[in-house]
């Protein structure tokens, strides 16, 4: 049986102590390079599966330092740091001599505590009632995804909007469940905000992007398969840069991710 | 004259290529360990007085790995990645053989571009009409500013609020003038949410701290030593961690960061 995309984007070979190397997948292609999102899945997949990690990712941050070409790629990592309960990790993703993207990642043990979410899921329809959205043909990786939008879908050209808030369901187009690679590439879902704003396309990319994780492995595996509801929006655009800040809940309410990021624009 | 506490803490000596060395500084001790602001500051200067620097700081990521002690400390720095616009720094802070802290940065030039603040100020009485605020005495870098607080101040032991907000106005006690290391430092003021959320004192530290810079050099410098509002609240608590998202603006509405970060805390 083929592998489902993901996991051929997420297959790693053991190069050396602290090296794996990976291969871009064309069906997770973007305009210039990979989706950002499978980058992000792929490099917090190379720490996932190193011999020494402990406990569930926490926070990652890469910083897409070049566009990565297709074809074959080599991630160096090594753990900075191991407390008794978290550990820090560093992450390079190389072609050559040359550094696509730097990164870092906290992983960490989960214990009982209070709990309580702040950050609310927007109400809007299930996603049964809404019809499925589509991306400009261009954009390969966004057919891996089955995404109904409630607000803010690809605008029209032409079409300025005065917020930048998109909100939709989205879930994996065949219903691979969710795992946590698969929830980083789904942090990073959100086109950019300022082609929201400024009505259609305009030359973006991301610079940064830092994700939290609130669920823990079991949450995720009471998603399975099923859709996740995510809203983002912009905080300010200023010479050049803008961020927009997310999150990802589950259909019952359950906060899976806060994720921010950075990102250049040419307008 | 003797330097001002902040200017003391961002000295470094030059100790190799990619390495210089600071030391901590008494007037910005936490209970354990420096202020992570402080810290936040001085990795950032270590950048800004490289020679090979360019641009302006746009995003800013640290991992507090473990306690620094007091005395000093070397930062190991380098670029990972020089592209015409913008460059990918990778930093480590050690104590002898211990990694403290890891962190990256991207730097970059800003252009003239379309503008807009979506993350807009809070409506608050003038730092003039408002008394200033204090904090527990064993948080000694909290005198370091100037704080008055509009909603959220420190919560009295027992009381807990259904709220995580916290609105203030902050400068430099001294009113040094703000440039991009104290805006990195001030990101960082807000204490952990779950102090509010739970009525008082719990164990809690920031794991990873991220900000984004939306001011320039010219905004920073129209600021001064005026004070700056600032907002923070948490999206969720979980097992364990919570994060929180803050933004700083000036007087006059200018976004000046959004900052995120991710706490561990045991209640």
């Amino acid at each position: 049986m083929t592998p489902h995309p993901f996991d051929r984007a997420m297959r790693l070979d053991h190069v050396d102590t602290g090296v794996v190397r990976g291969a871009t997948e064309p069906a997770w292609a973007n305009m210039v390079g990979p989706f950002g999102g499978i980058t992000a899945a792929v490099l917090l997949r190379a720490v996932e599966s190193h011999p020494d990690r402990i406990g569930d990712p926490l926070a990652l941050t890469l910083n897409y330092a070049a566009p990565i070409a297709d074809g074959e790629f080599d991630i160096a990592l090594r753990a900075a740091r191991t407390n008794r309960s978290n550990q820090h990790w560093v992450m390079e993703l190389r072609q050559g001599d040359e550094v696509k993207t730097t990164a870092t990642a906290v992983f960490g043990r989960h214990r009982d505590t209070w709990a309580d979410i702040e950050a609310r899921p927007p109400k809007t329809a299930a996603p049964e009632d809404l019809p499925r959205g589509d991306f400009i043909e261009a954009i390969v990786w966004a057919k891996r995804y089955d995404m109904r939008f409630t607000e803010g879908p690809i605008p029209d050209e032409g079409v300025p909007s005065g917020s930048s808030t998109t909100t939709l369901w989205a879930r994996d187009v065949d219903q691979r469940p969710l795992d946590f690679a698969a929830l980083a590439a789904v942090s990073d879902i959100f086109y950019p905000r300022v082609f929201l704003r400024r009505g259609g396309f305009i030359p973006a990319g991301t610079i940064s992007l830092t994700t939290y994780f609130h669920a823990d492995a079991a949450q995720l595996e009471a998603v399975g398969g099923d859709f996740v509801l995510g809203s983002a929006r912009a905080n300010g655009f200023s010479r050049g840069y803008f961020d927009q800040s997310a999150h990802l809940w589950s259909r019952d309410g359950v906060l899976l991710t806060s994720s921010h990021q950075l990102v250049y624009f040419k307008d």
